[in-house]
């Protein structure tokens, strides 16, 4: 089923008002596309155009209230929002602030506190002037932080969430499959990188907002270049890492393989890996941390080896290809059932680095893999 | 021919000191994909995760400095750049802001002004939390706007960058050609938003960030909708408006078909459309304000018609979908040489809309249509 029934979102709105309430907000302003989708359903790609503001007003009680620009009215109309105000955007003038601190007045107390994301992991989608602007328009009410709410409550996917983001990963994982009639000795990475978005989309992606790898001998040296337009040959590793999207949520998971005969040095490195992510495995479940998934995984690939310079070993993800929490030593967030996390442990072999990347569910007992889970061996083409 | 020469990067920089002295600023501080690349050349789709913050520090003199996560250390060191400093991010207490506070002290003066983009379609790439704290970091020193200095660079490209863009429109212009392969009465509208995206990328797309369109009766109702799966059927307009990239740049025009032969008033109002957009053709010289242009179509869109909610009826591309300046009464940018517009008018028939976008450069001499100028009769499929 695509979207959500209107009861999510009623819920979803319903525990952040009483997160609000326990932090004595009056509302929280919310500006990028994946918040205002959370309480919305507002679907769209029209946010790659960086043109137009659009804001979101949760107040304490009740339905949400949208101030958009007049281009977005129909497509919002069609989802559970009643209260949908628009101005003509662009304004150079004025660009939808006069009209958001209007009904920012009319929907909180007079002193109230109005919370915008400005944690770890956010930005506010709109011109620092703008909203220096509307802290002036706004009186005795204060812009604060959100103290965490929206971190809080989309790091926990519902059931319905959850099955969006495993049937991105049966579509990645049946394209993923396919790469062999795509990739081998002699095909341009270039060449790879375009067809296998094209296998994405075959498979059931909506679209295929990210696509990174590498291809050289025996590993790669990072793993967010774009394409080059070498031919693969023998010897090297070849990478993958897709976040494609169906209905809104991402997968977020990568493949290997070796054009030819694997060096040992590299097959043995990659099973640790695999090791790896399954010593994380093990003991995901709710009650250890992140921090402790990740010195699961660490204590492997440390062992005899080094790390990368990735920074994680794995990290949420949803409506974002990556979000909260982040799987390193410092972060001490206890897993939950609904969560969603990425195991991605990374390894130095011969002065090139190996990653390799799965999906997984928490769950009230063992964890459940939504990648097609992978085995130690790197698969030759 | 991928990336650009490093004098492309030194002119742009140099142009830029030469603003920011008329301005008194001793730094500009960057935050978003667009902005980094525009001085470094920085390509990569990984800022699709939002987790970890990168700073490019532009200052007085010399070449940009950047701050950023030691995952992108490797692409970096592949730019111009040579100041490259990083840290390990994510980090929950400090992600990268006192390395950034310190770059800002040793690289500008102790009382100097740092811009940050803070106007119309800018947005700073970091949380609120950090700008704060930056702003107590930097002592005498003061965080500012860039007085339009990043719009005013950015939105007059140069001829590399026109060439990039080109490439893009004809990756389009060829893969809109063959639309007949993939749609026509009986085919779910999300099943041609799939294989329209194939046909882009086997087309040469590196990517195809955007997609949005529509089919009803005799047009549709808004253009930012994602696809449904309901089957095109006789007497439906299709729309497809793509912004695909390549090496870094967009394209931005959409087509309209018939499905079957259009009703009279349709065939009508999108003669009207284009009639238009050539109207706006017609006086695209430097000299020329944009408003100008917003006139020259809505005039003939009004005649004895109504136009729609977009707001406006054309903007600047580049490397985003959508840039400065606007095609509104309001503004009043003049043309210049080097100006990548989009000519976009929009009219309403019989309850529904058409929109028609072309992409054009402004010269010295009269203008050029770099997307494949059509003509006023709707295709039928």
């Amino acid at each position: 089923m695509r979207g959500f029934e209107p009861s999510e979102f009623a819920a979803r709105t319903k525990r952040a008002q009483e997160l609000m309430d326990a932090a004595g907000l009056s509302a929280l302003l919310l500006t990028t596309e994946t918040d205002v989708r959370y309480f919305t359903g507002y679907l769209t790609r029209f946010w790659e155009s960086p043109t137009r503001p659009w804001f979101l007003i949760l107040p304490a009680t009740g339905k949400p209230v949208a101030v958009i620009p007049s281009i977005g009215a129909a497509l919002m109309g069609q989802t559970w929002i009643d209260d949908i105000r628009t101005w003509s955007a662009p304004d150079l003038q004025d660009d939808g602030v006069s009209l958001l601190a209007e009904a920012l007045a009319e929907l909180t107390v007079a002193d109230g506190k109005i919370g915008m994301p400005d944690g770890h992991e956010t930005h506010a989608r709109m011109p620092l002037a703008d909203i220096e602007r509307l802290r002036g328009l706004l009186g005795a009410r204060r812009i604060t932080g959100d103290h965490g709410i929206i971190r809080r409550l989309r790091m926990v996917k519902s059931a319905a969430e959850i099955a969006k983001i495993e049937t991105a990963c049966s579509i990645a994982g049946r394209a993923f499959a396919r790469v062999p009639e795509v990739a081998g000795a002699g095909v341009p990475l270039e060449k790879v990188f375009r067809k296998f978005q094209m296998l994405c989309l075959e498979e059931g992606a909506d679209w295929v907002p990210y696509l990174a790898g590498g291809a050289e001998q025996g590993g790669y040296s990072d793993v967010i270049s774009p394409a080059s337009p070498v031919p693969l040959q023998a010897g090297d590793v070849l990478m993958l890492d897709t976040g494609l999207v169906w209905d809104g949520y991402f997968c977020d998971f990568d493949r290997n393989w070796s054009i030819g005969p694997a060096r040992p040095d590299v097959k043995s490195a990659y099973a640790r890996l695999v090791e790896a992510s399954d010593a994380a495995f093990e003991i995901a479940r709710p009650g250890a941390t992140v921090a402790e998934l990740f010195h699961a995984m660490n204590t492997v690939l440390t062992k005899d080896a080094e790390g990368t310079d990735a920074g994680r070993l794995g990290h949420g993800l949803g409506m974002s290809l990556t979000e909260w929490p982040s799987l390193i030593p410092s972060d001490e967030t206890a897993l939950e059932p609904g969560m969603v996390l990425t195991l991605e442990p990374g390894i130095a072999v011969g002065g090139k680095i190996l990653v390799h990347e799965e999906n997984i569910v928490i769950t009230d007992g063992p964890p459940r893999f939504i990648s097609p889970r992978i085995g130690p061996q790197m698969v030759e083409l």
